[in-house]
């Protein structure tokens, strides 16, 4: 398991065009835990003026991938998650802050709970999600 | 429940941004059936070259809410799903495709299953989902 | 992957204890489908008379390995699944029949309904599962 | 909502027949949390010695039900809920602790870690869920 740092998981967010696309920027990654940021804007949303839900999924699973990859390396993939939508997103800002609930040394899983935060600083969960990472053996 | 037809459903996804950001259209929508395309390009990719799973997630989401739809009509939210991610996604075009696996007034239950298609018009399963969405009362 | 028939596939299940307790039976058991039984007494309910919600989470967890054993053999360790309930279940006789959607060498997602019989007969879908297994390779 | 306390709580559990037989006990009940203990016994396990999945199952579905309880008060159904399965589990005691997430005047989204317990006090965590309730308002 050859472990990176923030720097480096920058670079891989970095380096996924559809991350660059959605606009998402990493803000934390240490052992078990990733945060990624998407400052909202008007693209990403449905036709009622909230977040899109696949916006709320994009930023679960890639905030699962990056909680695991902070204890499995960056060789992995993502096995799939749930999602479960608690409230229409809307404001400024969307957080996706994912832990690892228990890992072996193949295996992940993680928990993440999204929060969008509105222009007043008001926090609100808007959904939660629960998924897993397993490392790819390259050599196998 | 005001039921909508497929002209309808289309410009409620054209009035979707994020749905537009990513470039989903509506190929079929029929009771307890919905099928989105999304023709696959660079900015829909991950570092290694196959397409996101936030990609697939967002299909996985639109295209069980369109599903919902065409039994509870527009006014729905969606509740939450499950996704199972069984190989990397690559090719020119995916479809995410749903049906209503069981609905009652306010309610439904959708299965998606994801499929991408290559060059070659080869189809394969990448990815599948279970997830339901309810009725929206505007007047409670 | 040393596959094995309906009687082998019998004697699994007769050697759980828990499904010996729940009083469930395999129906079915062939290439990419398993079906189990459980014949409903009031052992098996919650306080309001229907069918524990737990009996149905076992039938589904049950019935998806054992749709996954007939793809990949019966050393394998279920990863986990998805359970919606859809109405509450009564009647005399639970039926969980769950197949193969995709497998690999290694693994299979599987999706499992499980079903109400009446005293009537009448069948009502009162859940949805979808989950996973993996094989176990004990060489490893 | 009409909420209840632990004696009440208790009650319900004991007036579920399939509770009784699987040998659920209600050990923790207050606001937004409820922990249940299932002592480990032959009749729980599966054919290698461990414990079933479908009692872990079990144990996730009712922790989970419970813990909406405290949020929503008794007349609630679950509607579903994801588990992942981290590891075999044995020993003599098996602890299932849900907690709400979030929850609104009729619906409630928990989170459950099932531990097991050794003989030596040694605790494991065997599997993880997320599932919800909604409240069943009778007079609709």
């Amino acid at each position: 398991m050859p472990e990176i740092g923030f720097d480096e998981a920058s670079e891989v967010l970095a380096a996924q065009p559809f991350s660059v696309l959605v606009g998402a920027r990493l803000v934390t990654y240490e052992r078990d835990r990733a945060v990624l940021e998407i400052p909202l804007r008007q693209e990403l949303l449905q036709q009622f003026g909230f977040v899109h839900g696949g916006v709320l999924s994009y930023a679960a699973d890639n905030a699962i991938t990056f909680a695991a990859g902070t204890a499995l390396g960056p060789s992995i993939v993502t096995t799939g998650f749930t999602i479960d939508y608690l409230r229409p997103a809307q404001g400024t800002l969307l957080r996706a802050e994912a832990r690892v609930v228990e890992s072996t040394k193949r295996r992940a899983l993680c928990r993440c709970e999204i929060v969008s935060i509105g222009d007043d600083g008001t926090e609100k969960v808007c959904a939660a999600a629960q998924g897993g990472a397993r490392s790819v053996d390259l050599s196998r």
